[in-house]
C-alpha cells in the first residue's frame, strides 16, 4: 500500500524533500526492515488483548486423550489453561503488514498471502472443533488433507503456469580489463567489459543445490504434484513441531529469515549473476512477505516463549508451513526447503517412522513421536529441548546458506 | 595453521585434485565456516567432560552474601551445585579454532586472541578466588581494573600504531556505459568504465556510522584511551549480563554473526565500496576469529541453556568482552558496538544508574541491578526473561547492520 505512495514522487520535483522520502519507501530492503518491525511491534502490542481475549472465550488448550500421554501430563499438566489460537494474532499481523508493505501487482505474494490465509482458516476450524466443541480429535484427517490439497493445488498450478519465466544468467566472459594510475597514488582508474548470457527458465524446471544447470528443463504437470507435496508437508510438518513452547516459532523465524536472503539473492541480477542462481525479478517482494512473517513470528515469541502464554494452535502452524512453502518455491529453492527446513522434516519423519515401525514390527522407534517428546521423556527439560532444537534450526538455515556457494 | 598448506598448492600442477582442494581452505569465508564448525563441535564434544572435571574440582557457583540476595536465592537456590569456570571450555575451543584455520600471519588475529587469552587468565584468577578460596568477593576490583586497563592499553596501542592503513573508497564515477545485444535475444553484452578514489585511512580515525566522512581524521593518543575504554567496559559489560542461564552466550553468538558480518563487508574491496565504509584488507582473518567465537558460544550454550549444567564464570565473560571489543575495533566499526552489543550496555547502564541513583538520592530505580534481575523480580520467568533478551539483542544486531545501509 505504501509502495503506491511512491508513485506520487514524480508528481513532485526530483529536488524536493517528501520525493526523496518517497524514494527510500520504493526500496524493497527498507520495505522488508518496515514490514519485519511493523509485524513485530503490531504483535506485541495486541499480544496481550488477544492472550485475555482467548482466556475469556474459554479457549484452552485440549488434552489429548491417550494412553501414552499421560507421562505427558505429568510434565505439561499446568498448561491445560493457556490458551490456543493464538495463531490468528500471528496471521493476522502477518497479513496487515504484507498488505502494508508490499507492490500490490505482484503475483507470488497474493499466493502466498492466499496460501497462508486459506490454510489458517482450515487450523482455525480444526481449532474450533476441538476447543469449543470439546471433540479432541477435530476435524477427520481425510477432510483435512482434502482442503490441504485443494488450497495447495490451486497455488502450485498458479507457480507453474501464470508467472513469467525467470532466467539463468551465467557469468559474464571478461573481454577486456585494464588499469592505470593516474597522477597522485590515491586515485586509480579501472576499466572492465563484461559479457554475460542470460538462459529463460520457468518455475517448472527442476532445481537441485550445487547443480548450476536444472535437472529437468520441464516437469510440466509433475511440477504441480511436487508443488503441493511440497506445501501440504511444510504445513503438517510445522504443525507437529508446534508441541513445545515456543519450538515452531522459534524455527519459522530463523527458517523465515533464511528465505528472506534466498528471495533479495533470486531477485537481485548482480547476486543472481555471482552466485549462479535462478533469477526472479518478482521474488523481490517475497523478501517483504519472508520478513513479515519473521516479524510477526518475532513478536509472538515473546508471549509463547516458555512458558507459554498462548500457543498457536493449529491455525498457526498450519498457516505457517504453507507460507514458508509458498516461498521457498517463490524464490525456486524448494528443494532446499528440506534443508532450511530440517528441524520441521526431522519432526515429521519421526512421525512417520514411528507409525511405519509400530505398524510392522509392533516396536517403537522413539519413546515418543513426534521426536521432541523422545528427548522429553528423555530427561532433557522442555527448554532444553527448544533451545537445543533452536539451534539445529540455526545449522540447518546456515547450511542452507552455505549450498549457495558451493557449485 | 590449515591456511598455511594451501602455500603447497603452487607446488602441484594447477588441474591436480589437491591443489583444488587446497585452493579451497586459501577462502576466507570456507575458513570462517570451518572455524564456526570446528569450535562447535569441539564445545560438544568436550562439554561433558568439562562439566565432569569442574564438578569432580567442586568448582561450584559461590552464591552472595549481600541482603538482598535472598529473593534471588528463593529462585536460583537450586543453582548453588552447578560447575562455574566454564570459560574454559569456550576459550580454549575458540584458540584452538583460531589457530587451526587463521592465518597466521596477520596482526589483529593475534591482538584479538591475546586480548582474550589475558583477560580469560584474569577472570579465572578471580574465579579461582572465589570458588578454591570461598572468598565470594574475588580479587580486588581495583587489581582487576588495573589488570584490565594494561591488556586493553598494550591492545589499543597495536590498533593505533601498529597496523598498516586502511582506505575510503568513494564509489566510483561512471565514465561510460553502453549495451548492445547480439543476435540471438538470449545474450546480452554490457560494457561498463568506472573510476573509483582510495583515501587512505587510519584506525586513529573516528568513523561514525551513517556519515560517509570520518568525524575525527587522526585522535592521535586519544585511540589509546578510546579503545581502552572500549574493550575494559565491554569486558565488564558482559561480566555483568552473565547472570541467568544462557542469557550472555546467546547475546555473544548474535554479536560475534554481525562482526563477522561487518569484517567481512570492510575487507572486502566490492562491499567496502559499494556501502561507502572503511576499507581494511586485514580484518578479513577477523571473520574467521568471529566465527569461532560463534561457534565456541554456540557449542557452550548446548550445556548452559536453562538449567544451566555449567556456568561460564568471569573466565569466560571477561574473555568473551575483550574478543568482541577487539573484533569491533579490529573491522573499524567500535562506535556501532554500543548499538550491537546493546543488551551488554544496557545491563551495564542499569548497574551504573542504580549505584549514582542509590549514591545520590538514596533510591533505587530498578528493582534489582544488572536489570534482567529487575525483570525476573518482576514476575517473567527466568527463561522468559533470557529469551526476551536474545530476541533484544537479535533485534540490536539488526539495527547495527542496518546502519550500514544508511547513509
Amino acid at each position: 500500500m505504501i509502495y503506491w505512495l511512491t508513485e506520487l514522487r514524480y508528481d513532485l520535483g526530483p529536488d524536493s524533500f517528501i520525493a526523496k522520502l518517497l524514494n527510500l519507501f520504493h526500496y524493497h530492503t527498507f520495505r522488508a526492515g518496515g514490514a519485519c518491525l511493523t509485524g513485530f511491534l503490531l504483535s506485541l502490542i495486541f499480544g496481550g488483548r488477544v492472550i485475555r481475549k482467548l482466556i475469556s472465550l474459554k479457549v484452552g488448550q485440549p488434552i489429548r486423550s491417550a494412553e501414552e500421554v499421560n507421562k505427558l501430563f505429568e510434565l505439561h499438566g499446568k498448561k491445560a489453561g493457556t490458551p490456543t489460537m493464538g495463531g490468528v494474532l500471528i496471521i493476522g499481523t502477518f497479513i496487515v503488514s504484507v498488505l502494508l508493505w508490499c507492490d500490490w501487482n505482484n503475483l507470488p505474494v497474493w499466493i502466498c498471502l492466499g496460501t497462508t490465509l486459506l490454510l489458517g482458516a482450515l487450523g482455525f476450524w480444526d481449532d474450533y472443533e476441538k476447543v469449543a466443541r470439546k471433540n479432541s480429535k477435530g476435524i477427520r484427517a481425510r477432510t483435512k488433507l482434502a482442503w490441504q490439497f485443494v488450497v495447495a493445488g490451486v497455488a502450485a498450478t498458479l507457480f507453474a503456469y501464470a508467472m513469467p519465466n525467470g532466467a539463468l544468467i551465467t557469468t559474464g566472459r571478461i573481454i577486456h580489463t585494464e588499469s592505470s594510475e593516474e597522477g597522485s597514488p590515491q586515485s586509480t582508474a579501472e576499466t572492465t567489459t563484461v559479457q554475460e548470457t542470460r538462459r529463460p527458465l520457468s518455475y517448472r524446471s527442476l532445481i537441485i543445490p550445487s547443480f548450476k544447470d536444472p535437472l529437468i528443463q520441464d516437469m510440466g504437470l509433475f511440477t504441480i504434484v511436487l508443488f503441493s507435496l511440497i506445501i501440504v508437508g511444510a504445513s503438517n510438518a510445522v504443525n507437529l513441531t508446534d508441541g513445545l513452547d515456543g519450538l515452531a516459532t522459534g524455527c519459522t523465524v530463523s527458517t523465515g529469515l533464511t528465505y528472506a536472503i534466498f528471495s533479495y539473492l533470486a531477485s537481485n541480477v548482480n547476486f543472481a549473476r555471482f552466485l549462479l542462481i535462478p533469477y526472479f525479478p518478482d521474488a523481490d517482494e517475497l523478501t517483504i512477505v519472508a520478513m513479515a512473517l519473521v516479524g510477526a513470528c518475532f513478536g509472538f515469541l515473546w508471549f509463547n516463549c516458555m512458558p507459554a502464554r498462548m500457543f498457536m494452535g493449529d491455525t498457526g502452524s498450519l498457516a505457517i508451513g504453507g507460507c514458508i512453502a509458498t516461498l521457498a518455491i517463490g524464490c525456486k529453492q524448494e528443494i532446499t526447503l528440506l534443508l532450511v527446513g530440517g528441524v520441521f522434516v526431522m519432526e515429521a519423519l519421526s512421525v512417520i517412522l514411528q507409525v511405519i515401525s509400530f505398524k510392522s514390527t509392533g516396536k517403537r522407534i522413539f519413546r515418543m513421536s513426534p521426536i521432541h517428546h523422545h528427548f522429553e521423556l528423555g530427561g532433557w527439560k522442555e527448554s532444553q529441548v527448544v533451545v537445543r532444537f533452536w539451534m539445529l534450526s540455526l545449522i540447518f538455515a546456515m547450511i542452507g546458506l552455505a549450498t549457495l556457494k558451493i557449485r
